[in-house]
């Protein structure tokens, strides 16, 4: 299904149905028009209303067969009632790739809606054009400058998304963004009525952009063809699932959200584990597996090393990786006598057989020893962590953004071995100030960052969990062979 | 052990080990003082230090005897080795409670810590002298202006709180203070040479300041009597438990934090789940409890509805109400009818069934639909719930602030029917800026505010689970009659 390709590399776009107010409030064809120039497409953007005008700074055409050039790919933003003749135009048109943000078809309940749905389904069939949606935000392909929102990043990556709600595509975008998880592409892709999740996972685990696959999935068109195809892409790549409406209440909603059927947690559970799909059960997990995908090299095992201030912090942190299913070893003597060495106030309060509590040493002390942490050959992985609520003074933070970020780098930059961040306890604005500047270090020099430990601790389990289960699959012989590497993906 | 009383009402403090130079980043007795006098302890404040001289305004006396009036209270944040001498000092002064910030006993794995650590208990016992630690930040009692930091808050409330780690006392004060939990007092204990968990929580359930009691604790020095305390405390008043070093490795990190023993997953289970005591097993879940028991009536069932914005953010929240434990009953025709004559543009892509989404509907609606669910006699709770990193524009958070919270007040303040909400997706400054402005609204009209969904939805849960298991325990005629009341606790 590589007609696929129409909706990513459009060389010319129709919005269809802009406003002549242009941007506001109120999200409509201009908020497409506006989100492309912003994020930097390249090729012609044509709005479309029959009142003509100017809409940011373009040209607007009373109808599509105004237009004087091709049209790959429309984005449509008028009411449902006008959707058919749309199509139809489409076609006459040679447009390959249709995008339907409109919404009122069966995700209405309505019996109009649904009949509008199929009948375009069908002749989207018959006169072989793509759509997406329709109830849909679309395409979000930073490589080419397709984009729903001005404040999207233009920078490529190689994290491909699914996602049947707008809402949580803005949201995994935008959040990604601020975490250093880079996309090849996002599709949110609403009712689905002909391209479906199963067409686009297929698509995407053919895609040479695309490394690791992110779904968020309320509903499924055709249950064993997506078996098969998830089955496939998971032994190629990655693929992150969160399926909503999973119960009957959530299973309601979705109904009014994407016409969406339901599906059961027995019938899921067992289908993603014997796919080896990697699940999730909120949009932060979901996140989380993308970061973890994208910045981990594959780890040989689940020992990690873990390093912070705070003696209840360290204690529940340590909990925290033993529930996600990590090991913490014990320090060699060794070790910790190295460590003790660095210490300026003497071991009072602190830890140093692992987990590791640097409490009240001052900041200037933590490049020694996440260098020395990092050297240990007993350990697989260091998470550092960092609550900034728990300061006895709300200045000591200043030191930690500017002292320690750049240490915690440094000593990062020179080790092969992998660390993460923790960071949490956000009670009030000065934390928020230190927190973002911590995010961006950590985005910047590549370390992926959590927002609580269990969180940290969990993806790095689901990630080994992955490894471990696709490593078992390949010598059982049923799968491709797939190259190892150790080097970070950066 | 009414004697503790001295902790929290001392008419003069002592704070021994204050350096000349005052407060600043390091830690030490003159953070003490400027605590004290910014929490607006109304006794006399005597810093003690052998080089005298002066202190944010108050005369340094050399030593503890020279100290003119009687003492009641000694905050000690001398060196280890000086400790002996002091606890002789204040039983020749007279003083009755002393608490030892200082650290380097059990908690450092040295015989010598251990052996001064047992030493002073001892003598504590024979001399009738109470301690509070060692290893500790001591008391936080906004009613008498105690306070270990000069930002905490000077309100006081009913939630109390016992914390074997100064971390996160600090998290706990903070974080309650943001969200409207308002304390009695907080005890942050350390190793409990002296005073234990058992003898704080057997005078907390006596404390009539004292509604709620949370507990941070990492070791327990008398399995049984605890047990005993427990169950006795549990059927008076609301005991919440985060038990920290539960696993091998976290009890190795609260050896080294404040000496405790480790006990076992099951032991606790069962333990707390025997005395109704409400299980949490992280912070943010004991400060969500501390919030829910503070402001939520008891209520006669789990049936909640589910109002906010977002399609996706709409089915996740269905969903995560049913994981916890909650239902989410469909709305009657009748009031889907009503919700549905607010709406200004159709019912697209809009769930009114329950839950029930206000996706794109402008903010101005959500007053009436808010009403109207409040009015509704087939919930028995309502979740507000906003997502905020999922607008098509940032620049709709703006009226966010303006004008729905106000709606939300004015909503809330009409009916008796509770209500909690579940603000999230907290991704870059503006969404943080339309959360603390949510969080302060909702402090100041006393809605529990959650930062997740599946967080209120656990907290609601438990609160129910609690009030559950106390009616059945009260039936089988084993516990003390404690009145119900359906009135906001505000």
């Amino acid at each position: 299904m590589s007609d696929l390709d129409n909706f990513f590399n459009p060389k010319s776009i129709a919005v269809v149905g802009v406003s002549s107010k242009g941007v506001g409030l109120q999200f409509g064809g201009a908020n497409f028009v506006n989100a492309l120039q912003s994020c930097g497409f390249k090729g012609n953007i044509y709005p479309v209303n029959p009142k003509g005008g100017e809409v940011l700074g373009l040209h607007v055409y009373p109808s599509l067969m105004d237009i004087p050039g091709s049209v790959d790919y429309v984005i449509c933003c008028i009411s449902i009632s006008q959707v058919p003749q749309l199509i139809n135009e489409c076609v006459a048109k040679g447009v390959k790739a249709v995008h339907l943000y409109t919404g009122g078809f069966s995700e209405s309940g309505s019996e109009e809606g649904k009949r509008i749905e199929q009948e375009i389904a069908s002749f989207a069939t018959q006169s072989g054009i793509h759509i997406i949606g329709p109830n849909c935000m679309g395409i979000y392909c930073p490589k080419t400058g397709l984009s729903f929102a001005s404040d999207f990043s233009s920078e490529p990556g190689s994290v491909a998304v699914i996602c049947q709600s707008g809402g949580h595509s803005f949201h995994i975008i935008r959040e990604g963004a601020e975490r250093g998880v880079k996309f090849s592409k996002l599709i949110s892709y609403g009712n689905a009525c002909d391209v479906n999740e199963s067409d686009l996972i297929e698509f995407l685990a053919a895609d040479e952009d695309t490394r690791v696959i992110a779904a968020y999935i309320e509903g499924v068109k055709d249950g064993k063809r997506f078996a098969r195809v998830l089955a496939k892409a998971a032994k190629v790549k990655p693929v992150i699932i969160l399926k909503g409406g999973i119960t009957e209440s959530g299973s309601r909603a979705a109904a009014s959200h994407t016409g969406s059927m339901a599906g059961s947690e027995m019938v899921w559970d067992g289908l993603l584990h014997q796919a080896n799909a990697i699940r999730v059960h909120n949009l932060e997990e979901l996140v989380d597996m993308a970061l973890t995908f994208s910045y981990l090299p594959i780890i040989s095992g689940r020992k990690v090393g873990i390093l912070g201030g705070g003696g209840g912090a360290t204690v529940l942190a340590a909990d925290d990786c033993i529930d996600a299913g990590l090991t913490v070893p014990r320090f060699s003597k060794a070790l910790q006598d190295t460590l003790r060495n660095y210490l300026k106030k003497g071991n009072t309060g602190v830890g140093l057989s692992n987990p590791v509590d640097l409490s009240d040493q001052g900041w200037d002390i933590f490049y020694d020893c996440i260098k020395t942490m990092l050297d240990y050959n007993g350990i697989d992985l260091l998470i550092f962590h960092m609550a900034f609520g728990i300061m006895p003074t709300m200045a000591q933070l200043d030191g930690f953004s500017s002292v320690i970020l750049n240490d915690i780098a440094k000593a990062h930059n020179e080790s092969d071995k992998p660390m993460v961040a923790a960071t949490y306890s956000i009670i009030n604005d000065e934390c928020w100030q230190a927190f973002t500047e911590c995010r961006q270090k950590c985005r910047e020099i590549g370390v992926p960052c959590y927002y609580s430990l269990i969180n940290a601790a969990r993806a790095i389990s689901r990630f080994c969990d992955y490894h471990e289960h696709r490593n078992k699959i390949q010598e059982q012989g049923a799968g491709t062979q797939v190259g190892r590497s150790n080097k970070k993906p950066g």
